[in-house]
């Protein structure tokens, strides 16, 4: 029963029907696998990055995986057909999972689903008495949306190939199953055109993707059963563009790469012929180099300024009876689909591009607002769901959880028309460094609200099983744990950094919102200080949280135990942090740490030894819990929310 | 001056001459580099390197590394010749690094000259007031010995590409030259043949380098000044080659693939004429696979059994007046090194080749001892020390860097046949996840030792730069430092991994002799328990030490709070270890932390407290840390030793 139980704290997302069996299958170095049904070189290659991974996870030599036949194999792989040769919107991705004490085998339609179910079979391997195993359990899953995907802008931060191929890996870990690929934006173009050149030689600083690049990212992504969708962000976010091209821009230019964030006016000028013969010849080289059916132009944020100053625009809008500039874009939209659609795609866009005039084979992709998914539904346009994902606000895993792409209580035939979901990884306030850390384990819970059954809401379950597939996603490679303390290290610059990591441990990074009011960020200054270390939710808190809400006598003596270790930190960081740039802004925040170590200890013994605590200590702690909540070197205490359980107590005590 | 001291306390090798200058060179965004002299692919591509580097090391991203001319960047590689487009033995890589406050200058006349000094400017780099800097300094420098190596053995545990190329980016950044490619041995085959693919086909699992990785990896170390010297160990070592071609076996066969470990009986068999046929064809082909001069044939540990077992052998012999295996394996030798010479390439091979009627144009490379070296260069070969820098023994940094290449006092028409000198890193006990925590740091002392001038011989200071040089390798993407924490979570089994850390980072790993002599180990038994993810010396015990000897307050506080973690740990190790496979070995040694910890922390008291500690708690104490200091779970706790000093002194009270 033991392994059977354990089986669901470790699978996200969550099946659809998971029945723990009896027993537990020994995963060893005799471990094989054997695919029956299909002859495929993405099922072969599947099965090797699954055996790689099992490898890398328990530390175990696999010998020969291949080996043996059907009937022997540890798992077999019962696929009955290929599937779509690239990954497709709305293909069969269902699949069953049986694990006995004597084997396992998976059974799917098509191999993206033979690979869904592999990515539950590898969550399953845990260590316990005996070794490596996988628990017995009855699994039957197919997601609840065709459309999972997560969104990574490498445009304001250049992303080099690695993090993307990382990403996927860990998408498919998860059942993710599209890769939006925000590829141009004010402050870069990333993708080679052999047809205008100067798209990423002057737009760039010479950071990217030769079109061999992409043509492996693609192939990647189809190995992993993912979908890449382009997205050219037009007519705005076109600084980068307008660089080498100011001729399509509605200002005279010249243009500068833009290094600051925000919404800018250097926009395309709709009103010049030109414009459109541009991106006949631009969209009709990218429409070739992607082979997805779906093509993103993004549309979003156009300000208008340098239209309502261009006086071409404005008479080109008088004469087309365009009453405004939003008019003026609904025409360029319109203009820029029969482009994209003369090439065989659907187009897709941001909320801004839905206005009375754009066809409905478009599809919507909404960020302002679940109101925006049901307006497009409700007009008659397919959509999908991005405002309450956004990854780079650096909300809790439990804000996003409950957050349903359905959740604007549409009618059955609307609702219908809403494929799923997207985080957006949007990279003004994150490196290559940092990002998996803003990315994962968060896009796991997002990824099981896309993937599960819609009354899977317990978030206590979520947290639990988030924090195992956490673990599980290092095995992976993307990095979300493993930059962690080389960048404290490189904060302590050659002192240990044991303190350092006892403050970042108990702090979280403030998101895009308050970094954007500081007004001090360009793509220029390095995200190399504890703000980027510091993860969006701390992976300890919550643990003492619990405990403080509890607080039996191992709870009691665990949160000793932490409180302990903050009080006696400052005396510890103080000498080391000396007039140093990294670590200065950071002493008032590590004194804070201390005091509610101290204010915690105190809290306990009050709570303990069953006597009241003085009011007048009560209401002087409080108002310093106040105080310390409100962030300092853009991160806050997490450290406080444990600490202000217990003084609540005490307050009612 | 604090700039300049610190130059001094971060680089290693140590320069032949580092004259600390006044102020420091800013490192930022605006960072630029411009080389003159030559025009090199090799020469653009260690530039980009370095720039990578620089912006992995510091967080910032420097945007036109390239731009600009020479006079106004921030680094001018003033390089007069590009050297030999391949590198070779002997060439020189003498460097003068100038840097000031203004700007730095690298002066070579080779392009590996010049790269041995961009690897010396990195290392200047750290952080401290205002940012990012290199300490002003000048530098001259040349290394004291040619032949500076690291040999790995990708045999016993498969090695895959990326291991290999993390290496060798490392070895570039301690200036090693030679990478010692340990090709075959009785475990694995590990090189495509074209002429006789059942090698790779039956000897290796599926686990070997294609002919195209190869020359990647020799093109990867080409680009970083490194040489690639392949091994193929003959006649003895062999099982992997006749498990395919039994026909060149001394024995009848069929054989099987090595899975223990030790010296085997399986024996090419030298009476044969198919064996220089299949040699011919063999050794033709690695010959032009490999562009170096000089080829490696290994020739160790050939016990002779099978050879007085072969009446053919015996027979063969006698005829041709060889008195015993010894004189028939020099005769193979010489048949060899035919080959060899014809393929236009220079022998080398280990101690055991050496022999009244091998001709003087062989090298020989010594592991079992400095007499060995010195009985090859006296009778008038070249030869290379391995004997004392065998990593896979874990002994400390400190004994590896106090031997010398030259130790056995020759005279000097003897000494200058000692070429340098080559680690060797066996891989009986590692694995492709483990490999670098034996590396590393320990290699960067011992590429001192080789490098830098016979006199370095202050043991405090090559550890407190290989500390530093420690922490600067995890920017070059080694894994040494990476891999510990994802270890000790598996080993965790998902449970909060810090009291298992506490224990790990208070161990030593054991070496190969213990290992071996446990007698379990093959090359199925996974290398993911304790003493596999313990580094071989432990990076905080060695400050605790010098604390327990110095004792200021300072010092004593540093001791308590160690002591207090140590006692308190068992209590929470206890209790995760439970009945699992991993841990349980473990609940003894975890104990005797804790009782190391009490110990301490009543040693402090007794120090402290100006009173004498009582005769019998002394003795009882002593007999403890006698008891605690033997292996346990095929670790020693380093955690003895601080305890140890403060028992010796309240002995001496």
């Amino acid at each position: 029963m033991f392994a059977t139980a354990l089986a669901l704290t470790l699978l996200m997302p969550m099946p659809r029907v998971a029945t723990p069996g009896d027993g537990k299958l020994a995963i060893n170095e005799d471990f094989t696998v054997a695919a029956t049904g299909v002859s495929d070189g993405r099922m072969d290659r599947a099965i090797d990055r699954l055996v790689a991974r099992i490898s890398r996870q328990t530390g175990i030599w696999i010998v020969a995986p291949k080996a043996g036949g059907a009937s022997r194999a540890t798992l077999r792989i019962e696929c009955s057909a290929a599937g779509p040769a690239y990954p497709t919107l709305g293909e069969d991705e269902a699949y069953t999972l049986d694990v006995t004490a004597q084997n396992a085998t998976i059974k799917a339609a098509t191999i993206d689903g033979a690979m869904r179910g592999m990515a539950t079979f590898v969550q399953l391997i845990a260590e316990g008495p005996g070794g490596f195993s996988a628990a017995a359990i009855h699994v039957e899953d197919r997601p609840r949306f065709a459309w999972r995907g997560l969104m990574l802008d490498v445009a304001r931060h250049w992303m080099p190939l690695e993090v993307v191929e990382r990403n996927l890996d860990a998408m498919a870990a998860v059942k993710l199953n599209v890769f939006h690929w925000h590829l141009s934006d004010d402050q870069g173009f990333r993708v080679e055109s052999k047809l205008y050149p100067k798209l990423q030689q002057m737009g760039s600083d010479g950071n990217y993707y030769t079109q061999d690049q992409v043509r492996h990212v693609i192939e990647y992504a189809r190995d992993r059963g993912i979908r890449v969708v382009p997205e050219f962000d037009i007519p705005g976010h076109t600084t980068a563009w307008l660089v080498g091209y100011p001729e399509i821009g509605a200002a005279p230019g010249p243009y500068e790469l833009g290094r600051h964030f925000g919404v800018f006016d250097p926009v395309m000028d709709p009103s010049k012929e030109g414009v459109y013969s541009f991106l006949e010849g631009f969209l009709g080289e990218m429409t070739k180099l992607f082979p997805d059916a779906y093509f993103h132009i993004g549309g979003d944020e156009v300000n208008g300024k340098d239209w309502t100053r261009s006086a071409a625009v404005q008479a080109f809008e008088k004469e087309h009876n365009l009453a405004d500039n939003e008019a003026f874009h609904a025409y360029f939209n319109q203009r820029v689909l029969k482009i994209v659609q003369a090439n065989g795609k659907t187009m897709i866009g941001w909320d801004e591009i839905l206005h009375p005039d754009l066809p409905k084979a478009s599809v919507i992709q909404s960020w302002r607002g679940q109101k925006g998914l049901a307006e497009a539904v409700g007009k008659g346009y397919q959509g999908i769901l991005s405002w309450g994902y956004y990854l780079d606000h650096l909300s809790t895993a439990a804000y996003h959880y409950g957050i349903d792409p359905l959740g604007g209580n549409l009618p059955a035939d609307q609702a219908s028309r809403v494929l799923g979901g997207e985080a957006c990884m949007w990279s003004e306030y994150v490196s290559a460094e940092t990002v998996d850390s803003r990315i994962w384990p968060r896009l796991a819970a997002i990824a099981e609200r896309f993937w599960s059954p819609a009354e899977l809401k317990d978030v206590d379950s979520m947290y639990q099983r988030m924090a195992a597939v956490s673990l599980q996603l290092e095995w992976t490679g993307v990095r979300h744990r493993a930059n962690y303390a080389p960048m404290l290290e490189r904060l302590a610059a050659g002192q240990p950094a044991g303190p350092v990591k006892v403050l970042a441990d108990a702090s979280e990074a403030l998101g895009l919102g308050p970094r954007a009011r500081a007004q001090r960020y360009t793509t220029l200054i390095p995200l190399n200080r504890l703000v980027d270390a510091a993860r969006p939710e701390s992976e300890s808190i919550r643990a003492l949280e619990q405990a403080a809400g509890r607080r039996n006598a191992e709870d009691v003596s665990a949160l000793r135990r932490q409180f302990t270790e903050w009080a006696a930190n400052d005396a510890l960081f103080q000498p080391m942090a000396g007039q140093d740039g990294f670590l200065v802004e950071l002493k008032p925040l590590s004194k804070d740490l201390s005091a509610l170590g101290a204010m915690g200890l105190k809290a306990l013994d009050y709570l303990g030894g069953g006597q009241q605590a003085p009011a007048a200590w009560l209401s002087t702690q409080t108002a310093e819990i106040a105080r310390i909540q409100k962030p300092n070197a853009e991160v806050t205490l997490a450290a406080n929310r444990p600490v202000k359980i217990l003084l609540d107590a005490l307050a009612k005590k």
